[in-house]
């Protein structure tokens, strides 16, 4: 596509004058999208970790003129090349439309050593092609030396690329929030999915049951009477109700409707209640393995996820000891999920009771109780809400929903319950962010707390699946060598430590490193999709 | 209920040393909810403004000890007046169980010169049956002098009221977020109603259709035919097509499917749009009269809402020349909504071509456009897209739903459409805060679309009702005599200038001051709920 001297490593066209020219000539040919490499000056090789891109689109009718938002990344710790002369990009140095750069100790190519500036975060690549992570920065606060000047063979090149200035930056908040890597891996392995690979899909948390027949006839019901307004942002007071009557029976807490606010699902439920509680600085203690929201959650709240590590031997659970050693002035919400996503561990009452005496002691420490695996257990382990406990319901943020028991996922139903003063702060987020949840699936979510105590036979038949299907996988792993895992007591997840495989060499394949590499391996020699522990560990 | 001197304003018990003694018994022996007031020192009279409170809640069946969470609350301005012994509160002056306090000069109650922290800011009142704002902050937090110090008639009173030492701030970004009016309107209103007065609820931007029917049947079978699990986070990928079908066919505006973020309603895509590209100290402008959500999505991101007025006589319309007069470096985010919520005022073409020149000559600048209201336009109006004007697509931020043409608003469901490295930065937030819309709703919507050009025959019959109703109260209103109004073009709402009633007094209801107390005098005497425009305008 564009001419130019080949690398003598891997035969990409590689930087030289011919290549500017004939880029120009290309954009002002066809102007429809056309992505390059701005190469780096680097005190090492360059390497594709060493290699910003950037964009030239234009939407094939849009009503623009030839003028183009450049979308410029690079690597974090990198300078960047080139000058940007206001409106006009001019002087930089291109490669052909490939970010798979091969090596070269050539630095010559350098035009101008241009720093970026220092607020760059890294982020979200623009190009899902490219497998970089990227930065975006205004354009104009970029400065440049003049020290180093062009040099053969660059001399008198140039390459004027008219840009619309756009200023692309993205809040300094967004940048620090990691995208979900559970929500890639069921990305890649959709991508497959269509491409006609048969995957077997054990990455993304969600029942393959259809949603019981009392719930979904509820919800055509809903529709078929026009129940399709506004709810109130708290949700109705129907459903409310039902969740005060379904916490008092089920769990002993004793809540009013207005100490209840129903939302878009349990994950807003969530982080709602860290953004409502957290100030800035303030320190959110996660036990790992965890939800991989959970320090993103944080994140959005300026708080600083806190992670304390626990055992296999014990079952996951959080040691009360390690936790009062990591408890400071700082400390302001202990998150407590159980039946545990992604182990399976179910806290038991005493363990419990242990944590609320340390919590106690701390006037300043919240706790989040996710308690959205609730129904999924397996007896003879059971259920404590941490509310429940004495002196705990004045601090206690409860979070329950109806994916997971009720075979839901689809209609974004969850819930919070706590004080009034804590439950109204999130409502106020709630109604400047997402209003309340849908009508229809409000009427949903009060059949489903109407199928009986726990559920009722709708659930407990799919209870006694997750069950059979636990045995079946502890017993398969437990027979392969060098596997070590804990029995989970409830949810569905396994969370198996493979470790002893990492440094196997497997043929086609290569090195399986991590868990990471594990699970790439599993999806492609398989065709398994399952989640990295890696990204669920931090 | 408790006893003490009664005040000789209004008979209600004033502070005195029985007062204390005698609550000090009444709590000892029941310990359910005791709600009282603190009185405060200041320079000036007590009112109900001067007043906090605190709630003592035992819920009825907690199994809690007789400890109790402290919520306190102030007005801003106002020091507090008591001690905080750790875990004891004590030497405090205790009122009878009202706010309604009447005025009075005594300062003596002053027991202590308490000052409240520098960091205190103004949130809700989480007492709901108190009209006050209030404030909450740590109870460690708390400093007090020493120099005021107890003086008869409370010499030799004490109170001691256990209280669980629960922190119960909220971030500041929460304080700061005003709760939405228009729902707090709605909210007096459903109350009324509940008390069996027959309101005519005109407040709320909510269609009285239903639903039409193709829509509802292509839900239904959505439900039938299982299609109820997680959607991916930024919708699927059927309705995407749809949603860029559309804006290519109806909009003249290109995007690809990754272009496009399918959220819980349009005010999600609102609000993650301002998030993503606003960093702290940018600045929104917003022109008045404006949905009275776009400042609290300004403050959700650190940023400064920024507003402009319009005129009556000028339609509403935003002047461009006043708009150029107010950019600044900071200026990032404008946010433009036609068919106007709550004018219902239409922008021509020409006028947004006046705008889109200004924006170009400004580097940061962006465009959120608002076109909720699209379809609901009254001939010879019509509609232009922002992105579809020269050198705009690269920096508007098109936002659109179905609530209103449809008559969708309980189905919660909006969509947000821009250049991939704006939308995917949306989409992270979205990730990590809700995940994906409701699967059957999605269904419904791609159904919606397929209505045809514009939603069909189904949307014009509502827009012909629209337009009937418009003509109506234009025309009614017109006849009134001092009533100024701009005639709508758009949307259906009707912003009327009743100004020149303000000042008038009604017999058995006081005077008219402003918009609220219009609304107020509506409520009481005429059961028409309407929204106050003071709330809207700022």
């Amino acid at each position: 596509m564009i001419a130019g001297r080949d690398c003598s490593n891997c035969g990409k066209a590689s930087p030289a004058s011919g290549t500017i020219l004939d880029l120009k000539y290309k954009l002002k040919k066809s102007f429809t999208t056309v992505r390059f490499s701005i190469l780096l000056l680097t005190p090492v090789a360059w390497t594709a970790e060493m290699v910003a891109f950037s964009t030239l689109e234009k939407p094939s009718s849009s009503p623009t003129p030839p003028t183009h938002t450049l979308y410029i990344a690079t690597s974090k710790k990198l300078p960047l090349l080139f000058k940007n002369n206001k409106a006009k990009i001019s002087y930089f140095c291109i490669m052909a439309n490939s970010l798979r750069i091969c090596s070269s100790s050539s630095t010559t190519t350098a035009l101008l050593n241009l720093r970026a500036p220092s607020s760059l975060a890294l982020s979200d690549s623009p190009g899902s092609d490219s497998g970089l992570g990227s930065i975006s920065f205004p354009l104009k606060s970029l400065k440049f030396s003049t020290r180093q000047v062009l040099k053969p063979p660059h001399r008198t090149t140039k390459l004027v690329v008219k840009a619309t200035e756009v200023d692309i930056s993205l809040s300094p908040k967004v940048n620090s929030i990691k995208p979900s890597k559970t929500v890639a891996i069921a990305d890649q392995a959709t991508a497959l999915v269509q491409a006609g690979v048969p995957v077997i899909r054990l990455a993304t948390g969600e029942p393959d049951f259809d949603t019981p027949a009392p719930i979904t006839e509820a919800a055509k019901n809903a529709i078929r009477e026009g129940y399709t307004r506004y709810t109130p942002n708290a949700g109705t007071l129907e459903i409310r109700q039902a969740i005060c009557h379904k916490l008092k029976e089920e769990n002993g807490i004793s809540y009013t409707p207005d100490q209840i606010l129903v939302s878009n699902g349990a994950k807003q439920s969530c982080v709602q209640a860290v953004m409502a509680v957290c100030s800035p600085g303030d320190e959110v203690i996660i036990s790992a393995p965890y939800w991989v929201s959970y320090p993103e959650m944080a994140r959005m709240a300026d708080a600083k996820p806190v992670i304390l590590p626990t055992k296999i031997s014990e079952n996951f659970l959080l040691d009360p000891k390690a936790l009062e050693s990591k408890l400071t002035e700082k400390s302001r919400l202990l998150i407590l999920c159980s039946p545990s996503d992604p182990t399976g561990s179910v806290y038991p009452k005493r363990l419990l009771e242990e944590i609320a005496q340390i919590v106690a002691k701390h006037p300043r420490l919240l706790v989040l109780s996710d308690e959205c695996y609730e129904h999924i257990i397996f007896a003879p382990a059971t259920h404590t809400s941490f509310a429940s406990l004495p002196g705990m319901w004045e601090r206690t943020l409860t979070v329950n929903g109806f994916s997971k028991a009720f075979a839901m996922t689809g209609w974004r139903l969850g819930y919070l319950a706590g004080p009034k003063h804590f439950v109204s702060a999130c409502g106020k987020i709630q109604s400047q962010f997402t209003s309340g949840a849908s009508s229809i699936s409000q009427k949903a979510g009060v059949a489903a707390l109407g199928l009986g105590y726990a559920g009722g036979e709708a659930v407990s038949i799919m209870v006694k699946a997750f069950r059979e299907r636990r045995d079946f996988l502890v017993k398969s792993f437990g027979e392969l060598e060098g596997v070590k895992l804990s029995e989970p007591e409830g949810a569905f997840y396994l969370f198996i430590d493979f470790s002893s495989y990492y440094g196997t060499e497997v043929e086609g394949f290569g090195k399986i490193e991590n868990s990471e590499s594990l699970c790439r391996y599993l999806l492609d020699e398989g065709t398994g999709c399952t989640s990295p522990g890696r990204c669920i560990r931090g």
